[in-house]
């Protein structure tokens, strides 16, 4: 009976299993439609979230087929045959987001291919004086050695830094010439055929990449470090209004993770670091010159991080609440406020100055004006006698906020330090210059504005002035 | 004369600039011989710090030298030929210094190149049924629209972590395999023939990474989380040393860089990432199982980066003295130094269990004894009356490292906290069960340690008792 019972419990479950399985695969369809509209809207993310990754990818489509063309045209063919594919193999591997990136490759294979190739052309030499038998033995044995030396090297800080990608191809030319040899007679047509190939692919991707819509990594940097300041500055905002607010009528409803930007910030080194790098690499542009001092943007950067380090101890205290001794609790409260509005506007006038390239002299009278409210905090804590305190713990929290604000202004002035450094070393315009420079600009500016606003009296906000505009 | 003058000084110059260049050229060899000398320098420390490096090295020689054989041996050379270069290549490109990573590489190029091969087959065959006229314009259209879509799915944060070299192999293969297609008629036999040689050029490297010296990306990322805890209880160590001793005699003569290992920690993040990634890759070795979570690293890790972000704040408070009422000035500061204290042991515990993969229960009592300080500081805080307290400014500094000591060891909770999930998800032995299984080899070194002592009874200090070897 028992036996029984199993056999239509398994052939139920057999037949269960069938349809399941039925069922899954006509909704196969179904479900592989779902996975590709959400791809596809993801993409679409993707696209709009940078518009250059479009044009990059594009850029990228156009430059390959250009170099197949070698393949189609007769006589391009006739002249590189099958090392055609060297011109292919470069586009692909050499072609960056960045034009810095792609230029670094560039060079880097060039030069990498053609000092191995010369190197790679006398090993071979060498190696056929030892007869037939001590060829393979001898190059085998500059392989080895140049292909241990050169990996080591690669250890090396600077050169893994700038050069790695070059060590990389020096490896496998030097190999490829040197041991290719042993096989084909015409060695040196080998080598000149492959020199001129990447020579001809890296060319195509960088008058693409630098001709078609350029993606300058030094531009991406120093929008990044404008955007990071103005990060700080909105938390530092933010804290303002959440924490130190005049009413204490129970808890803000403020969306917090509106000025939680800074997070990014915190982490923000590799990228800046790989950014001033590829830009180092990158000629003169749009308002970079060519010896941009790129390594003072790493130090604003770390002047950046330390003041985000405080500013993340800052957040940890945005849910206690600000109690002081009472007959000094609303005037402390206002001078921590004034801290930290200024730091936050000071922030700000140096994210716009930098953004700009115009000497930061608008953000000094907040630099000031945040230093005299802390002169003032410290001086009323110095007189205030605090007989009635009795729950010292409930001030503990208050003071420490007090102190990290000053720690965080601290930090303002050398953020503003490092950025008037930059200032002076790639001769940013004064405010006066520049508005100078943009008179012509700003009046047609103000002319159209001006026409909104006769056209559209109606729209109760004045129109917006857009800053000038960077066009050194 | 005054043009006399003038000739004679610019031939006393003239000689002067010959000199100088001549002794500069005499020089060149010294000064050379200098560069060499300090280069050589560089590479012994490079090699010292890590002789890893100097193993890779030596075996990316081998792994070449092996691959290269290809060319030498006739019976190899005939069934390859030139794509010989590409098993040449596929060593040079795909040797990384962690397994995992040449894994991830070798499996992203093998793939991809097996997938887009075919492709590229199938490709070529469509564009051939377009006639002599419209294959070229065909194929050309197929490169772009591959290139175009795959290098725009290069920028999918999924595919960019774990992909992106296998995506650029795909397009590298599809182009080259669909447009030599149209010159070479044996396409099959070149697809082929790439294939297997990038294979064998993978296999090489995989093998000699795997079995000479294998460096592991896990092992790395295991050790490094461990030591970034040791490095914030060495801080919160010389925290209590320096800023909370005992005598208030002078500044001391302490050397502080000695405690501020945890600033690397502060920008570890990048390293931690790849290390996972390449980690994720690797197969089962050592301790470490094959679905081994190495995701919860991470998690392990921002928890540590949390807790320095405090110690960063903290640091800042070094130079300044501690300040609190004379009535409480002595409890408070013992207090601290016992949060402090007990805070660097939870860490130290925490970080020898995470190396031996032990259950960290022996952090336990240190975490509570630090939260019985912070919790009787708390109520030494609320109990006493500050009426003496004139100067407050004074007060807050102490006031800030009392609160930010509070944060750090809500910070070392955390960090205890997700180093238990790992344990408990990676199954790490007891430290019963760990003493149980090396009771054998205890002994052993017991004996070992008591011949040491027996023999050299003039050395004053005990015999050092190794770690528990971690042979699991």
């Amino acid at each position: 009976m028992e036996s029984l019972e199993m056999g239509v419990a398994t052939s139920q479950e057999r037949a269960g299993v069938l349809t399941r399985a039925w069922r899954r695969l006509m909704g196969l369809p179904k479900s592989l439609m779902v996975k590709v509209a959400e791809l596809a809207k993801k993409a679409m993310k993707l696209g709009q979230d940078d518009p250059r990754r479009v044009t990059h990818s594009v850029k990228v489509g156009c430059a390959l087929s250009l170099v197949s063309l070698i393949y189609y045209y007769q006589p391009l063919y006739n002249s590189f045959g099958v090392s055609a594919m060297w011109a292919v193999m470069t586009v692909v591997v050499v072609f960056e987001f960045y034009v810095g990136a792609t230029l670094s490759k560039g060079l880097n294979r060039g030069l990498a291919t053609l000092l191995a190739g010369a190197l790679g052309v006398g090993a071979h030499h060498l190696a056929s004086l030892s007869g037939k038998t001590g060829e393979p033995i001898m190059l085998g044995f500059f392989v080895f050695l140049q292909a241990t030396g050169s990996t080591f090297m690669r250890f090396f800080p600077r050169i893994k830094a700038k050069y790695d990608y070059g060590m990389l191809i020096f490896i496998l030319t030097f190999a490829l010439v040197s041991v290719s040899g042993f096989r084909e007679d015409e060695i040196l047509e080998f080598a000149h055929k492959r020199l001129s190939t990447v020579v001809i692919g890296g060319s195509t991707c960088l008058i693409v990449s630098i001709i078609v819509c350029p993606v300058w990594a030094g531009e991406d940097l120093h929008r990044l470090i404008a955007l990071n300041m103005e990060k700080l500055a909105n938390f530092l905002e933010g804290f303002r209004v959440e924490y130190l607010r005049e009413s204490e009528d129970g808890d803000s409803n403020g969306d917090k993770s509106l000025f939680r930007g800074y997070k990014s910030v915190l982490g923000s080194k590799s990228t800046e670091e790989s950014l001033a790098n590829f830009a180092s690499w990158e000629p003169r542009h749009g308002r970079f010159g060519f010896r941009h001092p790129w390594r003072q943007y790493l130090k604003i950067g770390a002047s950046i991080r330390q003041c985000a380090y405080r500013i993340e101890a800052l957040d940890g205290y945005l849910s206690t609440k600000f109690h002081a001794p009472p007959q000094v609790q609303t005037r402390l409260k206002e001078l921590c406020a004034e801290m930290s509005m200024e730091a936050a506007s000071a922030l700000k006038q140096l994210s716009s100055s930098h953004k700009t390239m115009t000497v930061p002299s608008s953000a000094t009278p907040h630099l000031e004006k945040s230093r005299i409210a802390m002169r003032a905090l410290k001086s009323l804590l110095k007189t205030t006698s605090w007989k009635d305190v009795t729950d010292l713990l409930a001030v503990v929290h208050a003071a420490t906020v007090t102190s990290l604000l000053i720690d965080v202004i601290d930090c303002t002035d050398k953020v503003a330090e490092s950025v008037n450094e930059l200032a002076s070393l790639s001769r940013f315009k004064t405010a006066a210059e520049r508005a100078k420079k943009h008179a012509k600009c700003d009046e047609v500016v103000l002319t159209v504005n001006e026409l909104e606003a006769t056209i559209s009296p109606e729209n109760g906000t004045p129109p917006m002035r857009p800053d000038p505009a960077p066009v050194v």
